[in-house]
């Protein structure tokens, strides 16, 4: 009988209570950085009612230009926590869900113990007050995002893709995108901002938030590593820069940097990661060159960071034989595979 | 020995493994409910690129007046979950945060077991699409809501309000207010669409969202019970309408639905709260006069559904002794107590 209640108590204890599938949540909640204030001159006026969306400004407030964050804090949690970075068009949602209800990335890290703090950066989703003025209308796009974020060339979906093709899930997909208020130079700060108030951790960016990382990570020390899914832009040494290259999208120009900061990324891992679907040689598919020519970038971008003795790393999920990513790895059908790789790179960069 | 590992392993396994300040999430995640999509006629051109923000819409289609919807759902959830509605002037956020840091109201509730949907409205937070045309622009305004969800009479607070004091805070509490993209009218499609999906639950309502709420219970048998904080207007019968009533923030008028129609009101447990600073006479404060006319309503309202052997309640805080509360019960200092009322009506009403 001792032995039998001892055996139950080291099975209770070491299976962490014995549900492996929940999530063990310490803390969590949400809370602003960055941002500026408007204030009125004058004396504010409160005896007098205009309208619920009209107002006297006069002595009045406004604040603008900052981000919002979800975090969530696992018990136990590993060493450093991971800042989500969105790109263009969308919101933080990208980290939080997937189209057919598995579970969003920002989940799957949690579940392995990482802390996660996940942006809406200024002028998107829940950060809507911002400096700027907008005209918002609606313009009908979904198709082109469909082929340029390599999910297909629609109505065709590519072959072997990761993406679910039920129209209810593609739906739930499209409808990530959300309106940008914001006058597009708050990045930077938002990251700085989040990083500086939490401390030291690991930028996960995406897309168009490739670039505000690096640039963050220059003059950030709390930035410890950064991990860039299919980032959309890259800094160079200013007298290392790399031609600039045509695709159907455009001209992708690197961004000259002075080789002293260019240095400081050097000093920390740095992972890259790329999809399926996208071709050496130029095509008339706006998807497959808008990515060759990134995808191009990057290598010189690792090459480049390398060669000054950093510790950069570019995956291109083809070549280890993981087959079918979108532009969007983190929500796809192998999302686990793609959580798993960046866990096993953390761990190999003590990192975790 | 035998006793004592028997008593060890009965203290951790009512102890929930120990540690009572966990939160034991067993699913989470971020899906969109409602909306419509537009289609653009003709053949989709995707031969070439125009620019990010710009495009050739023929052929395309366009989602829009969609709600998002965060929901996590704990290990050994209660029977009904709460589905959050925010008002006026913000998003889901005032569910999930506080301007000082402590628990969200809806992490509150979701300590006691409950599953929580926290909804951004149609054209708020990440439901930025529309099919509404704006113009966004920065408004100063912080003062007239300081004022009219009476935290105070800016620059004063309230003596003993449940607000933290801390500029810092007060920036993040702002901070929260985030543009109307929508066109008004989709708040309860919104409301049932959720509801149609998860099932039954009890609707949380706050403020602007209390009007759709009534409509939505009206024709949603999904909708088990309603808790209202201090909701900015009722339904009354067609033949049984309360005076309209003044007040320097406008005229506040009951909306006539149909006897059946009121009748589904009767059928289903409602609570509803006011806070604090809300005088019975006239006064030239602006938040004082706005929900003076909005409190007495609801008394006829609760009125109303009793007579008709409803099971309606009011809960007046300071009433009950419980002072201090703004507009934003949900976010502010006594928090706690706030959720505990609600877990403890949700109790005795069944619903739990």
């Amino acid at each position: 009988m001792k032995k039998f209640l001892l055996i139950a108590l080291v099975a209770i204890l070491t299976n962490g209570c014995g549900v492996s599938e929940r999530i063990n949540i310490g803390k969590q909640g949400v809370f602003t950085v960055g941002g500026t204030v408007i204030h009125k001159e004058g004396i504010y006026d409160n005896s007098k009612f205009i309208a619920w969306d009209k107002q006297n400004e006069t002595g009045q407030s406004y604040h603008a230009d900052h981000a919002f964050v979800n975090y969530q804090i696992p018990v136990n949690a590993n060493k450093f926590p991971l800042y989500f970075i969105h790109g263009y068009g969308g919101s933080g949602v990208c980290w939080e869900m997937t189209p057919d209800g598995r579970d969003g990335f920002s989940t799957l890290m949690l579940r392995k113990r990482y802390a996660t703090y996940v942006m809406d950066l200024p002028g998107r989703g829940r950060a809507g007050r911002t400096t700027a003025e907008n005209i918002v209308k609606p313009m009908a796009d979904e198709m082109f995002w469909f082929d340029i974020w390599r999910i297909g060339l629609w109505p065709d979906f590519n072959e072997g893709v990761q993406f679910p093709r039920n129209p209810e899930y593609i739906t739930q997909f499209f409808r990530e995108l959300t309106p940008d208020l914001s006058n597009h130079n708050l990045d930077i700060p938002a990251i700085n901002a989040l990083a500086d108030k939490i401390g030291g951790g690991i930028l996960v960016t995406h897309s168009a938030a490739g670039y505000p990382g690096w640039k963050a990570a220059i003059h950030n020390n709390n930035i410890k590593g950064i991990a860039a899914y299919e980032p959309g832009g890259y800094v160079f040494p200013e007298n290392e820069m790399p031609d600039p290259m045509e695709s159907l999208t455009g001209t992708l120009s690197g961004i000259p940097v002075k080789m002293e900061d260019f240095k400081k990324l050097t000093q920390i891992p740095i992972v890259i990661y790329f999809g399926d679907y996208i071709p050496e040689e130029p095509s008339r598919n706006l998807g497959s060159e808008n990515w060759r020519v990134r995808l191009q970038m990057a290598r010189k971008f690792v090459e480049t960071i390398n060669k000054h003795n950093g510790k950069a790393t570019i995956i291109e999920l083809p070549k280890i034989g993981v087959y079918g990513n979108t532009h969007f790895l983190m929500q796809d059908l192998n999302s686990d595979v793609i959580a798993d790789l960046l866990d096993k790179w953390l761990k190999e960069n003590n990192l975790k």
